[in-house]
């Protein structure tokens, strides 16, 4: 049976037909509507042509099908990985930073409605199905107590415990972005201070940057070039750009997140002592530049560090497809429950 | 069948064999000895008392047993809750800062053979058997994802997670006291700078209490008045008696105490989103006292706090016995496995 | 003789006539020009109005002058108050963060060269302008001990010591706003991260009361509607307007910048130890809702503050007015020397 | 004239007799009485023979003298130097942290009064003293803005502007030990948290060191072996006997304090902004151990610090005597004056 999984996200909907092992066999991504209905609408124009391409047996040559891969060819669940926070019944959208009506929006009704209720919907929050697409399908693999970190724009958390998604008691659970590394510190837009992604993120390797471009003009040369002389024009992809080519104020900048990705993963080794931590999202791109100070770090801050097994930390390998395979897959095993 | 439970301390050792519903019903108490070779055979020795109470229907009146509950009344297991680190297979002591021979000391198999093996043995951390006794027989009740603090001499912590005891891939779970509140903060024995139980026990307590005395030696007159004038000598019984007679500075060493007691659980709401929490140890006896200024701080600090329900702050119920219950029932379900 | 007294801002430039009690006569007021050079030809424009107001009398009416006053009427120097770093010889401008070209920019050598050599310039940190205005004929008149904090879109900082001005050995003391309040806390423009104008300034209140409203949506009904409903427009002025009507919100966002106000003049006491803080710029328009927290605090962080007298804490008398007052004063002072 | 200079601290009293260019020609060292009559006293027995000293020509050839320096060669001044808080008149002891009755404690007048009024006495702040004597004898020579900071049990501070010693309007300027560098940081005995000395000073040192030896067992033979097995032992001249030897634990200690001390320096900059930096007490003995890492910090860390010149940091010269010198040369301006 196929799955049909969607990542909505502030900007762009991705949404991927996934044969009955997970993998991707068809892709869409169109900007993501303003208003929840069209949102909706969206997604279940896009079922009508997952469902078509099922029909027509367009999908068997993809997954390598036959015959009877055709008579499990058609749409059985649509599993969706939101950017908010999801309800523990993963059916409504109790707030999403960057959707502001999904505000105790009904989602899976309310999709379930556009699509004439042909087929079940899950709902589950976007770093939540990213995490299990790793444990199912990528480095997670096998590692029952697992958590993941994406570093992208801001900082997400998954948490696998003894081999299921672990999403406590309200389905917020692994907010890890949102732990509190430093009291006073950083102003965050969630309206706290210090909190974990104002250091670990693709803004905070900016912050960075631009803070030692700041303080050593003498040696910001390649910096500034890179972003045309404008220190405020400075991104990520330039820092990546530099860092390569030795430069030292991006390793500065990669040294600082890799430094509270380490703190961060010690504090959460204090609570949760996984044996593996898989970190994704765009900036762990330039692999052990970032991955080096992280581990680092995780060593210098894990309490009782001299008597205990310490976690290993890997770069995520399933990448932007983790959140389409972990709701497609997730999406089955509600529907099947 | 009775279930033996152990609470092996530093300075002390406590037991108590519990019937077949948890149910203390006989107590020993006995100094900790230094060589573990002593303490294994001490543990035996109350084993054979215990024993001897069973088959000679001791036990019977207290548990208020007929005929049946004497057949049942031989001893199934013993539970033995320890004081440091518990390997994963619940059987080896890796490190005990109270109990230095504890060093990758295989505790659950020297205690077996002192008694023959006659029974099998679980050992598990201390306040991971107390936070199971609160899930089963005390505060925690119903709670499937509930997390337990003892604030006591340093600060414990325990998870439930889907009704089970969450204890990670190595055993190490639940170390909130370890949670680094502060970076550079106040030095902990533990090595690092800044962990909550500098901020949250009755150490924390008393540190609190003498610095508001140094700071305000106007407002001191009661505490110095009970601590017979030297400040070093300020203990919590007597913090808790001044709080108790509306002393301001007491007060506030209650409130700091608080605050941070709240701002950790807001940390781990982010990381486990539990629905309750329960306090235990000795501190919480001034109940809202130091429960109040917990609540208003972790409801200041949770993260998406206007967007999900907040957990529960509540006292414990089991009280000391909390870890012999837990111990004793943990044990059953080990060897029932 | 008078004295013609510039301060210079990134976006405007005030000058003002002063007559030899350091009474402004008469006022300009114009954008400051992009190039150095049209700012040292704005400068010598002004000066000879300025000239031409003195020569032809005009100024004598309004300082109460006579026969006498119009012989000492000519302009004896000019003094500038710059927003940036000023050399110790008060001659160059080593780095303003508003005017790029002001790089080891010798403002003096080029004024004095615009206006034909035909009077001193001296040229000095607008803080320490201000300071020093509310020293001579302000709040601070007879405290010889005093420092000036100015909590405007940043901090700033000016001491008075022994009744002089202290510039430090290189002219660069004073830069209370630039003190590190928080390590690891929020990014500041210099490059630092922490320093006291991130918690103590107009900027600092707005994200103050921009995370109270995003934590506390349900009470935050009157900021919202002074915000025009968004909060990113939320500005100064309309938390100032919200907590005269009792608004909680605003008030918890001067609660903190108090707090912070008092912590940093803490720090301050213990190195400079004065007898008097002077609190200057727009925010200190709001009276004893911004210093009945900063004293509460300061009194709260002061080292030993039960063994020594706490200085007072009072606000600005000079208002805008004290940095053309102190760099008139100053110029006299140095042309003198 | 000869000046005779006392060092009080909580243990022993140093005493000195100067001649008239500050040279220490005679020393005594007893123990501090409990008693502050006894210490009145004890005082007064060393100005007895001191006095005979010099009425019988003994200090003669200790200062190279002639018949003219024997002329000269009576006691005109006493200074001393006292561990704790001294009033701005330089004659009373406000507070003192170790000798309990030096409570509001009026010591030149009981001193006075104890030499039957021979000569005056001026009493002054310890670390000012030490300061002083190393801007008039010492490292501090020429440098007319001046930091002193003395590495010792704790952190004491003076500071050195225009020339003269700066103590603030009450006498209590210059606790840069009790700057606060972190929020709710280390406990501080004052009844503060996060003040300068917790991580700036001999004990800081230790604690640091011991800090490293519980993290990192497998590393700490030689400083295990140094201190006898037991990390409570752990002093801090082991450490800079291990440091010596090349120990790592033993330089992450000395890097730690070194990055604070660079931390403060960076602080006291934007205050203050001297052109040297002068490092006491015993722990600078190690040199470039705790200097090199302290510049590299105060480097980083000082603001706008490439748009300035950077302050010189250098080790003490006067050593354990510029106490003394200072209070000497002190005394002998005052008296002058």
């Amino acid at each position: 049976m196929h799955a049909l999984a969607f990542d909505v996200g502030g900007t762009k909907i991705a949404a991927g037909l996934c044969d009955d092992e997970d993998r991707i066999i068809h892709r869409w991504r169109i900007p993501t509507p303003h208003d929840p209905a069209d949102i909706d609408a969206a997604i279940a124009g896009i079922y009508r042509e997952a469902k078509g391409l099922c029909e027509s047996g367009g999908t068997v040559g993809a997954s390598g099908g036959t015959a009877d891969s055709a008579d499990r060819s058609g749409i059985g669940s649509i599993g969706i990985s939101a950017c908010g926070n999801v309800t523990s019944d993963r059916r409504t959208m109790s707030f999403a930073p960057n959707i502001a009506a999904w505000h105790d929006y009904p989602l899976a009704d309310t999709v379930e409605a556009a699509i004439g209720h042909e087929c079940p919907v899950m709902v589950e929050n976007d770093a939540n199905c990213a995490g299990w697409g790793e444990y199912v399908h990528g480095a997670g693999r096998g590692s029952a107590y697992m958590v993941l970190l994406t570093v992208g724009t801001g900082l997400g958390g998954a948490i696998i415990a003894d081999g299921k998604l672990y999403r406590g008691a309200f389905g917020m659970a692994g907010e890890l972005g949102h732990v509190a590394m430093v009291p006073d510190g950083d102003f965050c837009g969630c309206g706290l201070r210090g909190c974990a992604e104002r250091y670990i993120s693709g803004n905070a390797l900016e912050r960075f940057a631009r803070s030692a471009v700041r303080r050593y003009p003498d040696r910001a040369g390649r910096l500034m070039e890179l972003c045309g002389g404008n220190v405020d024009h400075l991104r990520g992809a330039m820092i990546a750009q530099a860092v390569k080519e030795g430069d030292s104020l991006a390793q500065y900048a990669f040294d600082k997140i890799g430094e509270w990705l380490g703190r961060v993963m010690a504090q959460a080794s204090a609570v949760l002592d996984p044996e593996l931590y898989v970190i994704g999202g765009g900036v762990v791109e330039v692999g052990d530049v970032l991955l080096g100070p992280a581990r680092r770090n995780f060593d210098r801050f894990l309490e009782a560090g001299a008597h205990r097994p310490h976690a290993r930390i890997v770069a995520a390998e399933a990448g932007q497809d983790a959140g389409l395979i972990g709701a497609a897959n997730l999406s089955r095993q509600v529907t099947a429950g």
